[in-house]
């Protein structure tokens, strides 16, 4: 018998354990076509949080009583599929359970010779990718331009901040303790950062970290944070929605000073972006991800959980922001 | 001594007619390369309330105690200047003065034989180059999209539902009185009208009127109306930001519905525009919408006021939503 985690019941407001459940199920023969996987880490990431609620999104929603799906990396244990052998490290979406019996598609081998295995999840992952196409795809950076982020030690952001500064961009980072912002500041070499939690005036502490005002915000956490940054933007701002964690536990719509008049004013673009958009362009954004990992140009951290039980109180702790760079589990 | 109206006071909220002072001042000569030309005809549009507050925008506030400056259309009464003959009519920012002395820059001569005079200010005019670039250049409208309109039945708005109708899109027209909403439909050949004011539930309505959602929202009101139709965007939506005329008298800074979310879900792009970043290619626009109007594919209504004096009254008419199509006040 394996163990599997299934969505117990929909969260209302933030995630808690009793949300989940541990289950037993069988193991399965594997089949022709077909590959026995063992877990080796799992990625959580915000977007999640959306597939756990039964609203209307781009993904559909977790069936309650069915498996938590996510990205996850893991090891071929058995083979009945040309290509993929015993051993082999693939990358896929798939089930909370420490094993799996699957058909090959979708499976992706990873060779861990060219990157930290955790790489694929993250920097040379979704996250990577969402960094590196909403900020040169929809930002379009020009040299010397202000970058602020937000979110800006997180999975998304420390990859934004990076490419920003390989673009010739001021780079601002806001987050919420004053580790990342150390982090930022002394190993990603942000221009500036700000700590969100511990400042009394957010909108001062942008202006004045922001003297010739704000060119791109790639926001990855909406809300109050982002309201203080839409005061500064300049004229010709491209505003990149990736993510709003901040409000992916209201359990009502959010609601704020209206951005419809700065946007108007500043003849300022607001685009909101998922990563499947650019799923033909993947290649190209991991080679150049992979370009600056290699050269030391980027640099990555992760935040670990070990063991296939903490899986739930990961997910849930990526709502407190406690988390620098990638959140992931590892259960091998 | 000739007649100018001045900006007594900033309003504060609605304008109102103690905002604005008439005084009289001396008659000038014609010096070389000017000439004194007779106002025709004003057009008032919202965007002069913004140069009415003393905030930072786009265009430079008008002073306390100087004319308030907008489009008009004068006829030359004597001339100083090559290429501008007496009785030539000419288009041109100028000051709310029964006659002014002025050099030729910046002003246009404009033939009332291939189009009504006050065409100049509306459909071939800045309104006109507003609904054809947001629309066509922002909005990128496709065969067969859903097309939405805020401010349907005024000067913008009648041009981007008649262009969109050449553009093969469905379109759906906002406005305030059913006899706007009688016209969109019968005369401008709207697919559908929603009175806002007389409907219970907006955003039922407008679920009604796009069955297939909405592709493109050419936003001209902001406020509540456009909270309504955000909750109806389809994938890939896009959101022209031209004005936001309900909240341009708001002495607070207004809140409502966050729209991030609605557009990560969506994938969706909100921009605003001004029509001064097409200024190369004005020739392009005023061609096309030439055209339209040449072949009777498109028409284009007035509401007139009469008089000089008439000005403020028709200026803060603007904010009652009274007029059908574009408002102008003729003085000769």
């Amino acid at each position: 018998m394996i163990q599997q985690i299934i969505l117990k019941s929909r969260p209302s407001g933030f995630p808690t354990p009793d949300n989940f459940e541990t289950k037993s199920i069988e193991n399965l023969p594997v089949a022709n076509g077909m590959v026995r996987l063992k877990a080796h880490t799992f990625s959580v990431d915000p977007y999640m949080r959306g597939r756990m609620s039964d609203a209307k999104s781009y993904a559909a929603p977790y069936s309650v009583g069915g498996p938590i799906v996510g990205g996850c990396i893991a090891r071929v244990i058995e083979s009945q599929a040309e290509d993929f052998k015993t051993g082999d490290f693939v990358m896929g979406y798939l089930p909370w359970q420490e094993e799996i019996v699957i058909d090959v598609t979708g499976l992706k081998v990873i060779d861990e010779n060219l990157a930290p295995l955790s790489y694929y999840l993250g920097i040379l992952g979704m996250p990577g990718l969402m960094a590196y196409f909403g900020l040169l795809d929809i930002g379009k950076p020009k040299e010397g331009e202000t970058v602020v982020v937000s979110g800006a030690a997180g999975a998304v952001g420390t990859v934004v901040g990076q490419i920003a500064k390989i673009e010739g961009c001021r780079i601002v980072g806001i987050a919420g303790d004053d580790t990342k912002v150390n982090y930022l500041l002394n190993e990603l070499h942000f221009d500036a950062g700000i700590n969100y939690k511990t400042i009394t005036d957010l909108s001062s502490a942008i202006a004045s970290a922001c003297p010739s005002g704000i060119d791109i915000y790639f926001d990855n956490v909406g809300g109050e944070i982002s309201d203080a940054v839409m005061s500064h933007i300049n004229y010709g701002a491209r505003i990149i929605i990736c993510g709003q964690i901040s409000l992916y536990n209201a359990t009502s719509q959010p609601t704020g000073p209206r951005v419809q008049s700065a946007l108007l004013k500043n003849c300022a673009l607001m685009q909101g972006f998922l990563i499947n958009n650019y799923a033909s362009r993947f290649p190209e954004g991991i080679k150049a991800l992979s370009q600056w990992v290699g050269s030391g140009q980027m640099t990555y951290k992760n935040t670990i959980y070990h063991g296939f039980d903490k899986l739930p109180e990961a997910f849930i702790a990526l709502f407190s922001g406690k988390n620098l760079g990638k959140l992931i589990v590892e259960v091998e």
